[in-house]
């Protein structure tokens, strides 16, 4: 379970890489802030320089809004290709849009190569210490005679989602409201319960065809089954394509794993048009999926032969791919190194499966076991309670102008704020929508909850930036 | 300028020694919970006992309020004993009364013996960290069956009043509201002018008698003519009682600068009836003080011949001091050595003064040469730009629910919050208010003005809690 915890993680990210977004304007400029290493200790006084992105072509200066991405587990040209909504509103608005670098991401590395050599090095990889940096920038910004008065929007999606609604929390003065898309900010102990996420993923399966979600709950036995034998194993090598043979049952159980996986992958971007992730997809690739699994009753080596068929429309839908691997679901380019850190320090987020209510083996949520992999892993130990202790868990009716969005389809949606919690704390909910659909480019095949969805948020924003410049009278 | 900005800022703390409270039940029991050192980063992972007083004999339980002490810097039963104010009002509130010391204080030291031993040490000593603690500490208390529902509100005075007004902004989940008492949270950058806060000091003593401000003022010129020779450096130790007598010109500076630090502690504790300080002091001690400085157009001896009458008053009102040391104006039990490092470090608050709108030498506020000697000093440099920028300086129209009281007579009302900036975040004015007085335990000789802001605080506070009951619907 806990090296499934730490894998699994790993999701948010890459999630974002998918989709090759034609955008309506990429360019930007590049600079580079001179950052704390240690915002909140005076021992470390040295620097690092955060990277972040602005497109200010169709600002309305002085005093136009600034749409401020909160820059989540990677390079953050990812999330500047890939947040296709702020360029399609930045005309609109009027507003300039900044790209700010999540520190040990990307170029914005405080030791250089040195950066995850070490627990002491990696000290300063802590949402806290990511928000401060964003609060410097905005301040930096602010600073310049131009932006003085420009209200600044934060958005994020995934973690950078989190972020964008921690940073209106944590530093408001900076932020005039925040877009916070698919954002599971109660993912943390028992706010949610642990076996939700992969009951949304079930349902996506059940959902996308009659047989397939039963077909999976099925396989994890065929598989047990098959790895009783040295002929089974060697039969699900070459029923998978796999690149590197299965050498044992440690390394069946594995690849069970990276099933589990690839199941999860597909949840969160079922998106309604075909769209380039590690390799190209169909359009609601589920159903593509659930094409090859209609039939849960075969046979242990038909139905097996049948998983294969369907992943392969994940893994190797244009053809080309000569065989499948096993240790890889995200794309290598991606720090899902970065975040299995934070993960074992910060964002402990309990996940558990009971194989009735989900089509995936029953797996326990084990915190202890998790923090020995981590210590193990990283020479450090998870905190489960500080998350929830820091940011509020569910009592943040104290905060205000945040949207949380969340679609039906996208596991992250379990821990994700659903119900408004005030006028201005508010839930979007996208019936039709994967992990973050809303702050992707739009498209002829967008479903109607979206751009709905889009609209609203769009609606929010002027309101915000109206009620700022009221208050300051401008 | 440097060193007397470093000395000059341990008067925060000190004050709440002064008076000699007869406190209605001054019973308290003695925790203690293990903290982590450090809450923003997994490196260091070893914990300290942080200390805290709980007083729970007029407790509604289950679910009544709990008053919470946000500890400033010093000794936690120190606050306990000299802020009646809250055992005052916790009959009529059914209110469980809690003191929690602030780390690197009193008992609570991250390191024991060696926690101010090196900057590496010193590094967990922030207000951030502090925060932390109280957060975990609240959390910790609300998972018990009987304080699951109390509404926690947040005191203090003083730095405590800083740390219980960002209590609130940055952890509203954890606190209802907060009454920050002369809580000087603009004394930093550019926020207020520099200048304001000797303004004060130099009105308290222009209101208390005629004459009295200007011999003041007259004073320093007569002490550098006498500092001119040895005869008249040798005058001065004699006329001024010193226990050391002045060795050079060096230490007549350094004798101005205690001088000027006696005036102003005068001004913070200029209460209406007599109280112990460091030695005992009368009612409304300034008038006392300007008894003796009536005349500031006499010569030069006879001048200084006064302003040592005005001091003994300070120091030596008993008359029982044999010989006045002019290195001690604060207590030496209390960690005036750690706020010179939170100074050093965070605290970075510019004073100045002109001596045309005040009575003090004109001195600029020089950072540079204050950073220098920080660096001297404990090895670290200050930031001054970090306060405002994770506290939101003045833009913190966001929060809500905090009181902020400040007496007129308070030199620290400069920095202080003292118009109201919406229905929820409410200044308080107490035109006979010296610091904190209303924190202080009801007196036959409260002037009017302070009684009615403590009932307005209570009405609050009263206000707070109801909204917060009506919320969960208990």
């Amino acid at each position: 379970m806990a090296s499934q915890g730490l894998s699994r993680l790993v999701l948010l990210t890459w999630t974002f890489l998918g989709v090759s977004n034609v955008l309506s304007d990429p360019t930007y400029e590049t600079y580079y802030l001179e950052q704390k290493i240690d915002h909140f200790g005076f021992f470390e006084d040295a620097t690092f320089r955060q990277r972040y992105l602005v497109s200010d072509t169709r600002w309305k200066k002085p005093g136009g809004p600034i749409l401020f991405y909160t820059g989540n587990e990677g390079d953050i040209t990812l999330f500047s290709n890939n947040t296709g909504f702020m360029w399609d509103i930045a005309e609109e608005l009027g507003a300039m849009l900044v790209f700010a670098e999540h520190r040990y991401y990307g170029e914005s590395m405080p030791y250089g190569n040195l950066s995850y050599s070490d627990p002491k090095h990696l000290n300063y990889l802590t949402s806290e210490q990511a928000l401060a940096d964003f609060a410097v920038l905005i301040r930096f910004m602010k600073e310049s005679t131009e932006a003085k008065h420009s209200p600044v929007i934060a958005i994020g999606g995934s973690y950078g989602g989190m972020l964008a609604a921690w940073m209106r929390m944590k530093y408001p003065q900076y932020v005039v409201g925040a877009l916070a898309a698919s954002a599971p900010i109660w993912q943390f102990e028992d706010l949610v319960p642990c076996d939700l996420y992969y009951q949304i993923v079930t349902n996506d399966f059940k959902k996308s065809g009659s047989g397939c979600a039963e077909s999976i709950t099925k396989s994890w036995a065929a598989i047990n089954r098959m790895a009783e034998s040295d002929d089974g194993i060697r039969w699900l090598s070459s029923a998978f394509h796999l690149c590197s043979p299965l050498k044992s049952k440690e390394e069946v159980m594995a690849m069970k794993s990276w099933l589990s996986e690839t199941w999860v992958n597909l949840a969160m971007v079922d998106y309604p048009y075909p769209a380039s992730f590690l390799e190209p997809l169909p359009a609601w690739p589920i159903k593509e999926v659930c094409k090859y699994l209609k039939n849960p009753d075969l046979a242990d080596k038909e139905l097996l032969q049948n998983i294969f068929e369907a992943i392969n429309v994940y893994y190797n839908y244009t053809g080309e791919t000569p065989c499948l691997n096993t240790s890889q679901t995200a794309v290598g380019s991606l720090s899902d190194f970065g975040w299995s850190y934070q993960a074992c320090t910060e964002m402990v987020m309990p996940f558990c499966s009971d194989g009735v209510n989900d089509m995936f083996e029953p797996q326990k949520w084990d915190f202890d076991a998790f923090s020995d992999e981590c210590y193990k892993q990283w020479g450090v130990r998870p905190r489960e309670k500080w998350i929830r202790t820091v940011y509020g868990g569910k009592n943040i009716s104290a905060a205000s102008n945040i949207i949380f969005s969340n679609g039906d389809l996208d596991p992250w949606s379990a821990g994700g704020v659903k119900q408004s919690l005030s006028d201005s704390l508010v839930a979007i909910l996208i019936p039709d929508g994967a992990h973050h659909l809303d702050l992707r480019s739009n498209n002829p095949y967008d479903p109607k909850s979206v751009i709905q969805a889009r609209a609203l948020e769009v609606a929010y924003i002027k309101k915000w930036i109206q009620e700022y410049r009221q208050q300051l009278n401008i």
